[in-house]
């Protein structure tokens, strides 16, 4: 330990773990180590570039707040959010594809009757959305329960508004008992993820956009099934092949599709052009043990 | 890009950054996604590790401001801060080693005489420096500016203390015609990382104590030689084998001798034990070219 040098020092931290008393921060701890100091070692960091590294880790750090998750937002651009994601949601090919959590879920949305306008006065396009929830074998889910949140019009959620305005555009909702739901909200746009920060800044170093493809965030639990956690994109969008968070999954591409005025699904009418997406989810049944 | 999964976001991710304008900033950040994604695979992270890993990074976020450095401590403790060092100060066997700068030096710091105390008043038991900045073949180093700093006999620096003391041991001070520099300061003592934050919390969780052996700060410049940063270290130290931040190098142990009450190297008397430290530091030319 008194000879250090740069081939040997990985080891000497490594070694310096072998009594720490939880097996699998062990475990973390010494991959960690390995390839963060293999990644050192590799693009050989000068000593101004490490301390780079420092001041944008502080700023990320002072950017975070309640409202504001920058690690998160640095984690989901480098697409660390998605990589865990599919490390931990694999299934069989008839489930429902899980995608990134993102940061704008709120606990306790307020409960919607089936049928309900979820949009609560958010601005944007008028959308019906339908669909089933079902097991693997195609039979419905009864009574699960579905939690959805989107973007409005102007590519913001409503907990991004400063002052209080209540939930918008996000909601909760029971399926039937043949496993069914529908309610109306309105059209999912796509939105940059918030780039006035350091991860902002380094997007822009790196040549990227900030964009996300329209999409409707969903959350579906029911007892004795995986939780869903996904989106369902917009088809043709001009985000979905360069989705800034990697989140994009050809299984989770639907059409919304545009309606003249005239009938709405709900047997009233519009005077205007409207929307509707119809999609179905299937959840993957716990593992029995 | 529709369809990407645990195998192939990685490249997804590269492909993303080959219009980065920076060639260097290419380098490192498809190094950083490839080592970051090889680690998540390695320990096949769960959502509930991933986020916890979120929570502490936000901690050192918050932690850190103008006095205090978490993500320096999070880079030492991991030993990165000693990789680092030693890939960037290469050098021949004879010239003097190289180790991590810490989070405790100031600019600035007061320019004394040779033989001044620069102590300043820091409690701790005498102690006389003395040694030669020399060249590769062994000729002095005329004038050399010498910086030192170090912990008092309770183990802090003068920046650690609230409120307004001055700078206390810690200095400035140029060698003379001959390479030759002296000084009296204070022992040098074993001190812990500061440890009350999450950097402390993760040691504590690795079964690591934070402690660092009893050592001298030098940074050493003069024209036409590389910039000399390192410490001088007790020799029988207890923790010499187990530095919190991987910083000994045996070349840099050196001993700092007792005397009895009696005649100092100053030419004044010492009515109680004093020590004395010698050593000599050989700067690397700089590269001609
Ligand atoms: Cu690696
Ligand atoms: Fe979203
Ligand atoms: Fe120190």
């Amino acid at each position: 330990m008194r000879n250090l040098d740069e081939d040997t020092i990985t080891q000497a931290v490594l070694a310096r773990h072998t009594g720490a008393p939880d097996a699998r921060l062990r475990e973390i701890m010494t991959s960690l180590v390995q390839h963060l100091h293999a990644f050192a070692r590799d693009v050989r960091l000068t000593e101004a570039e490490w301390f780079e590294g420092i001041r944008f880790l502080t700023e990320v750090g002072h950017m975070t707040d309640d409202k504001r998750q920058e690690f998160i937002l640095l984690s989901d651009t480098l697409g660390l959010s998605m990589l865990v994601t599919a490390l931990n949601n694999r299934k069989p090919p008839e489930c429902t594809e899980s995608t990134v959590f993102g940061p704008f879920h709120v606990e306790g949305s307020p409960e919607y009757p089936l049928g309900a306008d979820v949009a609560n006065g958010a601005r944007g396009e008028p959308c019906y959305v339908r669909g089933r929830v079902l097991s693997r074998d195609g039979s419905p889910v009864p009574g699960a329960e579905l939690q959805v949140w989107q973007a409005d019009a102007d590519g913001f959620y409503d907990v991004q508004y400063k002052g209080e305005h209540g939930h918008r555009a996000r909601g909760t909702l029971h399926a039937d008992a043949e496993g069914r739901f529908h309610f109306k909200s309105i059209r999912a746009e796509a939105y940059p993820i918030p780039h006035d920060g350091p991860v902002g800044r380094m997007l822009d170093a790196l040549g990227r956009h900030p964009w996300r493809p329209a999409h409707l965030h969903f959350m579906i639990t029911a007892p004795g099934f995986e939780r869903l956690i996904t989106h369902v994109f917009r088809n043709g969008d001009q985000y979905l092949d360069s989705d800034a968070v990697f989140g994009v999954r050809r299984s989770l591409i639907a059409d919304w599709v545009v309606h003249p005025p005239g009938p709405t699904p709900d047997g009233g009418r519009s005077e205007q052009p409207f929307y509707t997406l119809d999609f179905d989810f299937v959840l993957n049944p716990l593992a029995q043990d």
